[in-house]
């Protein structure tokens, strides 16, 4: 199950090429450094286009190549270096692999990040908006790595955990907490690391724009999720990426698919998340944060399979969440909803988002809304009474450039009673 | 400077070769997946003799190595997998490229770690002692990263916090507190990493061995150090490794070499960080954390070029520091203290260390103790009425396994009084 799922997921991944990329006018040539790479390394870089292009040292090599699809050049110099170039790319962070006589190998120019159930090679195209993830001398809440041990699964987890600038300041002030999932084929590292999750929050700050708060990111399994348990085992906090790839399980699916989750090994991992969550997560920390512990003050959000998760996990506790944030991951229903006296009454905020690109027919690329149109469900869900809010990411797919927007979006809206 | 000292630090990497592993019996097949892997993958493998073995798919390569040196033996399969057996490998932590067809590149099977100036692979030999940097069902600290402005480099610096487990319990409770410096082309992700620091402390407040403290962990600089300032714009947490290679800057040497320290480019390195340290970082943290902010509770420590920081700001400032661990990095003779009285009554601690084959003639290996005897120098100390400790790693070098112990030998010896 678990290796059908990658190989759908790598195959999608290399299988995103969008039409209008079609292009083979050569490249602008103003390429600089990409900003995830390693210290001092000149390469991979991007220019104004959108376009990556690597550059390794392989003499001997016959053949080299990147995971990116559509027209790309390669050419190989007298010194043994190739240069590869590719089309130009949306606007955020992607990730990618080299390929060296049939090894798929990382980058050595960049950063590694965890995504597609491995650790590898991302690189990021500036974006228009990109001011509101960078780092800036404003006060920085933490990122706390945290270690507990889960009865369930008779082993020592591992979740990240953001706290607010002022959470150190004040010993008696107590925050309301965001449980915030990563999707399939990504673990606890992703949201903290490119998703930017504790930059997003404290440049919203800053600016008076959101309410402080706690964002617990746990692993929520799936596509090699599992495995991250073992993490800790070697003391070490490396931290990941998710890539488009990581949707194509059927986590990342809506109510079409949702059979299929519950048939496949996601049923495991959902049905294991959802009691590890519930059960053992939230009371550790409530037990080890000042949090503010009860369901006006509790958050649950996550993107593609964590947002499927946020849906079916927040729909069965209405006691536990009143806020829900569901990235690329489907949305709900007035039908979704058996009690919606109670639901009204208890749930105050569903926010829904996609990339433009998952929900334009006239530009649809890889994903899709999965099934029933999430703006229709969504404008239903606001007829019935209950606070929505839809989100359209624009010339974005089903990456991570939607979930930052996504957050910077949904965060502003949260706890604010 | 830097490229050279990089070159350098890559050379030593290579150039370990101990006259003793040059052994060419067949290897024993009990072949086990290094702890150091990513979730799920099988390669590479570790043996009973401490032999690392690799395997990559590379079916158009037509060379395929690894930067071990040493006797190796290295097969093509029909199936286009390239099997790489090495010489058997020190216990402990090795950092390591793969080379497919002149091109270095990190091994897909591991966890990616950050020494000789770059992210790269690691594999991990089962140290019959390992049992004190396991990850165990005990209660754990956090590590948390922590985002500061530093006025003197005008930049935001990350530096890594590990707080003791019972710091959340009662917020009255203050801590003594540890800055603890990685190596030359390592960086602040060294110790909570590869280094294990937190999962060594656990342990040994678990057993009630040591007194809880604060460990805080900068990027001192050196080889590729300075670089990791940009990481926190990549809101990256990525957690990196040193190994032997990083230690061949002159920052790793004792007395002999301070003078070429001093002309290098460690001069600005050492000079800015002392600066950061002493006028930035120290303020930084006792204004957020809850430290016992005076000289009998400030202890610090450090390996290789840390270890010759240590030395060096220790000795500069009295009134700063009680405690100090020098890792294979020189030692401290009564002819380095200008006012012995002074030293007498304000140093509480003088740890030294190195691994056996650093100081051992018979059985030397890269690196070796820098100049003037450490058990000498230690036992004038001693002699001159300091509290000394001197510790030899058995069977390790330069190298993490030998960092690793000498932190829990050191700990222990904290903040006693």
């Amino acid at each position: 199950m678990r290796t059908t799922l990658l190989s759908l997921a790598l195959l999608l991944l290399i299988a995103d090429l969008p039409a209008w990329a079609q292009t083979t006018r050569p490249a602008v040539e103003d390429f600089k450094p990409s900003s995830l790479n390693q210290g001092g390394k000149q390469y991979p870089q991007i220019n104004s286009e959108g376009r990556a292009r690597f550059r390794i040292m392989a003499p001997q090599a016959q053949s080299v190549k990147s995971s990116f699809s559509g027209p790309t050049q390669i050419t190989k110099g007298d010194d043994g270096a190739w240069i590869i170039t590719t089309r130009p790319l949306d606007e955020g962070f992607h990730y990618y692999t080299l390929n060296i006589d049939g090894a798929d190998v990382p980058d050595p120019g960049t950063l590694f990040f965890y995504g597609a159930g491995r650790w590898g090679s991302a690189i990021e195209v500036p974006a228009k908006d990109q001011d509101f993830y960078q780092l800036k001398d404003v006060p920085h809440g933490q990122l706390r790595q945290d270690l507990y041990f889960s009865k369930s699964t008779n082993a020592v987890r591992r979740c990240f955990v953001y706290t607010p600038p002022d959470y150190e300041k004040d010993p008696s002030k107590r925050y309301p907490v965001l449980y915030l999932q990563h999707g399939a084929g990504e673990d606890e590292t992703g949201w903290g690391n490119q998703g930017h999750a504790g930059l997003i929050i404290d440049n919203l700050l800053a600016e008076g724009k959101c309410k402080p708060f706690i964002i617990v990111m746990d692993n929520g399994g799936g596509i090699g999720g599992g495995a991250r348990r073992g993490g800790p085992g070697r003391g070490a906090a490396n931290r990941g990426t998710g890539q488009p790839g990581g949707a194509a399980g059927p986590g990342a699916g809506g109510p079409p698919r949702r059979g299929a989750a519950g048939r496949g090994g996601f049923a495991f991992n959902f049905n294991a998340f959802e009691h590890i969550l519930i059960d053992e997560l939230i009371p550790h920390i409530d037990s080890t944060y000042r949090t503010i512990a009860d369901q006006p003050h509790r958050a649950m959000a996550g993107l593609s399979m964590g947002g499927m998760q946020t849906r079916t996990i927040s729909l069965a506790h209405l006691d536990t969440f009143s806020q829900i944030g569901i990235f690329s991951g489907g949305s709900i229903a007035p039908s979704d909803v058996s009690d919606m006296t109670a639901y009204r009454q208890k749930v105050k905020l569903v926010f829904v988002s996609y990339g433009s690109r998952e929900v334009d027919p006239a530009n649809r690329r890889r994903g899709g809304p999965f099934g029933a149109d999430p703006k229709a469900n969504t404008d239903a869900l606001k007829e019935a009474g209950i606070n929505t809010h839809y989100y359209i990411s624009p010339q974005t797919a089903h990456e991570w450039q939607s979930w930052r927007r996504s957050l910077h979006e949904f965060a502003p809206l949260l706890f604010q009673e």
